[in-house]
């Protein structure tokens, strides 16, 4: 089975939407990654940092998907990086009411000896550095290394967030951090910019509205499942990138229309995430509804135009 | 051939976008519906009218694409209708800087004789008292009558919306109209709740993000083609809704699948009159641009995940 090294927080979050709103649950970019990658046929790492005060609940439930922990830190006495956020009503929006560092702040990745010839690296959204340093301890080339990143690190470490795209094969951010990024209002415009600064593949996010995959003038769409309701949307960019890096590791073939299928996959995975509260859907998931909901990706989107 | 009856504004616009502004041109949703259904094989005559103002070469730039304007009213001493709007620099949003109705204030529409029996109805936004009007006329009922409105007629004309409304089978609106005329925000809600309103399918207009066709619990998605530059929005959706119905007329058949097929006719067309002001791109369009545009609709969104 091939390998996926995950990089991102395992972290607790506690939520509030219109729906709702809940005590510290389980978060954090990694464990979405992680549960989202578990539906496809791999092995996992998580490299990441938590701090005592995490449940060995959530810990078991990583190791049951089959998920190595051995890059996982447990700091002794540290406390286990925390956010909060409120949703406004449209759920497009939302406000951090809190942010805690705690043990993220010292983190210093630390990749498992039998995870430094990964196949694939999904490096989920953390600082740039320690993005950098987990590809600084890789001892062979991956087939692919999937960058995910945010407004924030463009803020206040751009520099160090450039160097680290420099050295990627695909990226994954939203519409409006491409604008931010590429200094270009133009999506089309935004991909090609950001092309030039590294990564082969631009993966545009757009929530609601679907997911853009740009690799020189090609250009596939997948729309979102249009939903009754969303109930939540944390983790639901992690899962589709989870989706898209599982999917690559699964079926070792890095090329554009592969890529398509892999969009897909991801799509269909944050689809289910956004229904309830944290990773609490992800968690009850089976893959029968998997299979299931991409039929429907599938009439979402195929026609029979005859050309 | 099989024949389409349009209703709809035929009007001058002046438009002002980021990328510059233009005097007094050819626009209203008759003409923009107009030009983009002569792309297929079909019959078509435009019910409008407009005041002795308006010059011979646009009347001219419509027959020469084999539009019957029988049913076009010239009133002598009238002014044509007028708006003139400026678009924000992101193109998804615009003020309104004028609105002459002129010639419109009194408009009764007469539908020609030997489009009293027309196949398909294309009721384009319009007072809905001038939709009935329309309908009113037909002496058989068509194979489908489609109608555009918009929130203007929400705000001030609410029952004689929802009373055309009822006697239509398809209906274009954009999201954030959906919205209003349903009162949900989840657009899968509110077409189902508009279905119940009257109309069998209903096609939600997303701009750039694409449109969505709901029928039942069937769903359709079709993605705007990522552009590189959008100069000028106007007319896009009439465009849509013009190729939209152009293309059921040209098929005879209006089951969900063709509608599918129809529904990306209509944004295949929409994404070429963004590309310049006005009707100019429209006009200057020839078959061949729209085959081969169709292909990139087409690679934009198949894909091969075998089930």
């Amino acid at each position: 089975m091939n390998k996926l090294l995950i990089v991102g927080t395992v972290a607790f979050d506690a939520i509030e939407t219109p729906f709702g709103k809940t005590d510290k649950i389980l978060g954090g970019a990694g464990t979405y990654i992680g549960l989202s990658a578990a539906f496809f046929n791999l092995q996992s790492a998580i490299v990441s940092v938590v701090g005592d005060d995490f449940p060995q609940e959530y810990l078991d439930l990583l190791t049951e998907r089959n998920i190595d922990i051995s890059g996982l830190e447990i700091v002794k006495g540290g406390k286990t990086f925390f956010w909060s956020g409120r949703y406004h009503n449209d759920l497009n929006s939302r406000d951090t009411l809190d942010t805690q560092l705690n043990v993220l702040a010292d983190f210093q990745p630390k990749v498992p000896e039998n995870y430094k010839n990964a196949d694939v690296v999904m490096l989920g959204n953390l600082h740039p550095l320690v993005q950098s340093g987990v590809l600084d301890q890789l001892e062979s080339k991956p087939k692919l290394i999937v960058l995910d990143t945010m407004n924030f690190w463009m803020d206040c470490a751009l520099p160090e967030l450039l160097d680290v795209i420099k050295r990627v094969d695909v990226i994954t951010i939203n519409d409006e951090e491409a604008r931010q990024l590429s200094g270009e209002y133009s999506l089309v415009k935004a991909a090609a910019k950001i092309q030039e600064m590294g990564p082969e593949f631009v993966v545009i996010k757009k929530g609601e509205h679907g997911a853009l995959l740009f690799h020189g003038s090609n250009v596939f769409f997948a729309p979102a499942l249009p939903l009754e309701e969303v109930f939540d949307p944390t983790g639901a960019g992690d899962t589709f990138a989870g989706g898209f890096a599982g999917f690559i590791t699964q079926s070792e073939n890095v090329s554009f229309e592969n890529m398509k299928n892999a969009i897909i996959y991801g799509s269909n995975l944050a689809s289910f995430c956004v229904e309830k509260f944290g990773t609490e859907r992800m968690v009850s998931l089976d893959k029968k509804e998997v299979v299931s909901r991409l039929k429907q990706f599938k009439s979402l989107t195929q026609f029979d135009i005859e050309l």
